[in-house]
């Protein structure tokens, strides 16, 4: 139980932070602000997977997204019942922060151009969207395969690999989506976000969860078997 | 002995640079400066978190900060005088960092929007400000207790972990109050700013000893136990 | 053969996340965007290296780069053959970096000031544009070859290492050439752009080797013998 | 002879990389550049610490800094002559890497507002640059001294310390006076700039080395004795 709770808190502070950030220190095209700019969100939703893995990495490992933890089932690393506990703890954690950032929201005034941070595309670009969700989750949990794998991975410094590769594709997509690859931190702000983020949210789903088992498959045939040069 | 003079040492170098990258370097709404703005006094806070981890972390643990030292003393992990004694001289290091940032100020001329670095909140935002500070604290101060758990922590990467977590908290909390989560860093700059400065500051001792409180709740409840999948 | 394939994978990622971030989120001289500018830019290329590094750094080094092939080649750390076999998949992987890059412009808009991330330079600079890269590629091959060093390198730290010491080189060379120091990265965008991407590919093959040969020279002249004071 | 070449080539990476992003990346105060800007400049000097640290750090220790030299010499730990050593080759090494970048200023343009990155302050504000001078090289000293303690310091994290403090010191203090900090970074690009930054070398020279100095006592102050609680 311990570890449900510990993703949830994870997932909780990964959608606070991250979607947070883009709240009250996002910034829009053209306008000279006082906030971080998109590279500072970037940061700011890498940095979260930085502070979390090496808080709650010991009790849960830290997925805190359900895309990783498809991933890591398909690899066979944990079993059917952990995976859907995991998955349903997250969505309830995402829920959380974006309930608390609704409450920032509702007591203060925020400067960055949206007031949930939910992920969304433009009219006629959702083959574009998709692409960019799949093919960015696939990277973003290949990170997380190899370098968490018990022989060739990084050790301690998965940690460190895992966040710094989601600042890199923040950095890449949040000018596609705004980012997600990371079923629970699209549904977090898509409720409270409603219209075009509810009825788009299909695709955060489906597109992540895609990536991550193709990144399950490439791993196996990769990840195994003879040693390097 | 050595280990509170470095808790001195160590809070000075905090709210010196930190404050001083805001003095100095920090850049307002609206207008192109040469500044490095929100994003990089961002990591001015959480660096020099790092740089002091891996400084006097083997002396005193490194805290310089009183809600720290609260949820760790929550946590069982330290006596109460000893406590007591990290928070006075917390104070006290923070106090000659505003002072050096003082002298800096009066001999030369300074770009950014502050001269001083002290917290603060709009009139009327003091919920805002409020849950702000102290949910932040209470996300810095878990991170604090889980990286550096003697079981379940993350070894010699808490340094890292806990820097990168205050660059994170610092991105988000910067439009809000400036950010404290940490009353000493709040008590020096507000002692030469002066007025609202000094009659907000019960907030930026309340909040963070609050959240931290929970923080040191929290971590009892997900870190003993079963170990993870 | 799954370390010529993790090379492959890798590159790719290279080329597609580091190209993708100047395509989506670069920005121009002049113009306030929402993109996260020539320092995100430099980021995602070093942060590619990172969480490639730590991926599949077990089972191929991670190399990723035609000059680091070389300058490990002539360090006497592997064979002629696998050298080879490195470099050709290295170049798969970045033209295939390259079409998913072109897959997801076609299908979409994008706001950075080029659709490839190719390499170039500006007529009359040919010198400058051979001395900085030469010169950049020896500092970043001689931290490959010095931080991955069996005896005196810095052992898991090297990741690190290299991913940020190639954060470092865009900083300084995205506004010279746009920063290759790497054969297959320049190649796989040229064969996107085309026109003069094409005509000066030389340089971005040619400089980075006599780079990383040099690389070679200095480190067999100051890596082994007497240990440090 | 090894470790002085490595001191050698490492101070000539941190003149050229370093100098080299504000000469080719850095952008003026109230213009939109496609530059790195101050922070990227600080992100520049600070990552050139930590390439080098993990490449040479193995065979010279990697002071590449005559301020670090003079702290390790009065800390005890260097001879006198090889404390000598270390700072000509890096003097020698400085001006290597202002003469590859006059190579580079001179074959082609550059966007920044300098071109050497030479060090310098305004008209009566001597006071203000040494201070600042002083107190950060102290700062940085002791981050050295501490975080290589061979009982209380950290390791191999001592090379990310290090280089990320020298960050954070840019950061606050590239506005003051660009930040020295490092006799040898302010030799060789005055020697190219001439004029006032000749005539202003002595403070950036007497000032690291009076911070260093402090550093020695400090740390023999709170770095030795009993252990943390």
């Amino acid at each position: 139980m311990k570890k449900y709770i510990a993703e949830m808190v994870g997932t909780m502070v990964l959608v606070l932070m991250g979607c947070g950030s883009a709240v009250f220190a996002g910034s829009a095209a053209g306008e000279v602000s006082a906030g971080v700019g998109t590279l500072g969100v970037a940061f700011a939703f890498g940095l979260s997977v930085v502070a979390m893995a090496y808080t709650i990495g010991g009790i849960s490992g830290c997925h805190i997204n359900p895309a990783i933890t498809l991933g890591v089932f398909l690899s066979g690393r944990m079993s059917g019942k952990d995976a859907s506990m995991y998955m349903v703890f997250q969505v309830i954690g995402a829920i959380i922060g974006s309930a608390i950032l609704f409450a920032l929201v509702s007591t203060g005034s925020h400067g960055g151009p949206t007031a949930t941070g939910s992920n969304g595309f433009a009219d006629g670009q959702m083959v574009h969207a998709f692409i960019a969700e799949a093919v960015f989750t696939f990277i973003f949990v290949l990170v997380v395969l190899g370098s968490t794998d018990s022989k060739k991975g990084a050790g301690a410094f998965a940690g460190l690999a895992i966040g710094l590769s989601l600042v890199l594709i923040h950095i890449v997509c949040i000018p596609i989506t705004g980012t997600s690859v990371n079923p629970a931190r699209s549904i977090g702000p898509a409720l409270f976000q409603g219209g075009a983020a509810l009825s788009q949210l299909w695709l955060f789903i489906l597109a992540p969860f895609v990536g991550a088992a193709f990144s399950a498959i490439v791993w196996k045939t990769i990840g195994s078997g003879e040693q390097t040069a």
